[in-house]
């Protein structure tokens, strides 16, 4: 039967979760997008490290062995940090791949460059895991893009944060035990910097200013701060006042035609869209010309939200670009 | 300039909204879609009765009038009521059209087999503006149908049910004097029957079963109760336990594999995805196998905001399928 080969690069959390959706839902994947999709290979880093089994499927810690796999029409990145998973992607494209990643810090950065040489040489590029995880942000401005304008967003794009500020403020418990509490439960990384420091939020923030809005402001001008200078004294305050600090990422095109963007905490009330965010989730409130403001709320992160928009990205690349390289076998 | 003919059936608020959008992101649709837009004829049902100028712009009371367009490639459809709305689509449909709808009444009646028939024949349908206005939960649910899969969907589905609900809670007002604002402020129709006897909700939660689920229930077996027998006491009461009334319209797939369905007013507490949503907001939670619970949030009527989606599914139509009939002129 003829199938759609894909790659995997990386087989973390977030790999292993694709390997599984696309495994268990071959039959709808085949029905909706016209051929089934088969993982022909996973790139690790490391062949010793014990792992999931992967029957039938090529294994390997060579990038080259990737793309040798005949009629490679797929590769999904879940790689952690920006090398080598940008250079990897390029090269992709340039193999006539289309590409799916949830780096979003590398996505920040080269994104622009790695879409316009997938437009330039007739492939797609797919990053809706980028940003908000399993909330189909992205997909959403997109379709804004077609008649309506978008013309500022605000969101609570890191769920680490946002799990520590609901803890601070329900539970009276200080920045460093809330903190503790998310590393214990797997919310927060063993080096939480990016997550704390409100730079994760940053860089999803930029991915959707060049989506909105057709450009990023300069990174250096863009006031950022994370949540992990907020005292328990002024989260408890605020709340006594029904007021709650959520850490928020702003972006919208100023009077004077520039792109303004900032990333903190902000002290926000009742009537605010993102007031009643708790928790791990994410939300993101997209103000338009012509519809309001649209919020959409989910899970910011995780093995399988994450995996399976994804699995989604690819799907809708493999309807928009009409099969070049179907194998019959 | 080859262009896209398109025809307005019914140019009343939504109608004109959509002429309006169509002019006013004329550049913009051509640059994302591959040519421009134009409005080539609308049909009205009484030519005698005062409307905005429409230049160069056929405007008939006949429907065998807007066939006779040249290459007509798109039908917006913005009438009131079932019929002859249905017959219309078929009828654009058979020529050939892309048809676009607002109408809930009718597609949840008809939307499967007018979907058939543009299978058929090689058109699309969008009905986006069917549920929940501007809120883009008909192409959320379409994207999950990819890889995902939706295991239940709960909405806020009429604004003016929830308006009337927002208005008796903070206010302490009878639900009479609560839908005589909603009709001065145009929320609600001089006959709100369909809004307060949760018809208009009912209907939607149909479209989005078939979506969803591939069918509906039994519309018969499917429990249906208004917020017009709720009282003030009653909504006070809950108030004051921290509870509220939400009329809510809840669609899943029982362990038995039949579709169940509910609309009515429900008491539900702040840990509910639907707790904060006040006014006239429209929500919808969609429960899914992998990304939990995803809930979007939006208006849910208004002039502009169901305009603009009914241009976008026009947009989306004309990427998915190859222009079939540019006029070049």
């Amino acid at each position: 039967m003829a199938t759609v080969k894909a790659a995997i690069l990386g087989f973390g959390t977030v790999g292993q979760g694709i390997y599984h959706i696309v495994n268990e839902r071959k039959e709808q994947l085949a029905a909706r997008t016209g051929a089934p999709i088969e993982i022909a290979a996973i790139l690790v880093r490391n062949l010793d490290k014990p792992r999931p089994d992967t029957p039938g499927v090529l294994v390997t810690d060579r990038f080259e062995d990737i793309f040798a796999v005949p009629g490679l029409e797929v590769v999904f990145e879940a790689i952690v940090g920006e090398e080598p998973a940008g250079t990897y992607l390029e090269q992709a494209i340039k193999a006539g791949c289309h590409v799916v990643t949830a780096n979003k810090v590398m996505y920040a950065k080269a994104g622009s460059s790695l879409e316009a040489l997938a437009r330039e040489l007739g492939t797609g590029v797919g990053y809706e895991a980028t940003v908000a995880g399993g909330v189909p942000v992205i997909k959403t401005i997109e379709n804004l893009n077609l008649a309506n304008e978008v013309t500022g967003i605000q969101g609570i794009l890191n769920g680490t944060s946002n799990f520590i500020l609901t803890k601070m403020r329900k539970e009276e418990c200080t920045f460093a035990d809330a903190l503790k509490e998310a590393q214990e439960l797997g919310y927060a990384e063993a080096d939480p910097t990016n997550d704390v420091s409100g730079f994760d939020a940053f860089c999803k923030l930029m991915i959707l200013s060049g989506l909105a809005f057709g450009e990023q402001p300069e990174w250096e001008r863009v006031p950022m701060d994370g949540i992990d200078n907020l005292t328990l004294d002024e989260v408890v305050d605020a709340d006594r006042q029904g007021l709650r600090y959520r850490h928020i990422a702003d972006v919208r095109r100023g009077e004077d035609g520039e792109i303004q963007a900032s990333v903190g905490p902000v002290l926000i009330g009742p009537d605010h869209p993102l007031y009643g965010i708790d928790g791990v989730d994410n939300a993101v409130a997209i103000e338009t010309a012509y519809a309001g403001t649209l919020t959409a709320i989910g899970p910011g992160a995780g093995m399988y939200p994450t995996a399976t928009v994804m699995v989604e990205d690819a799907a809708v690349l493999l309807l928009k670009h009409p099969f070049r390289k179907l194998v019959t076998e």
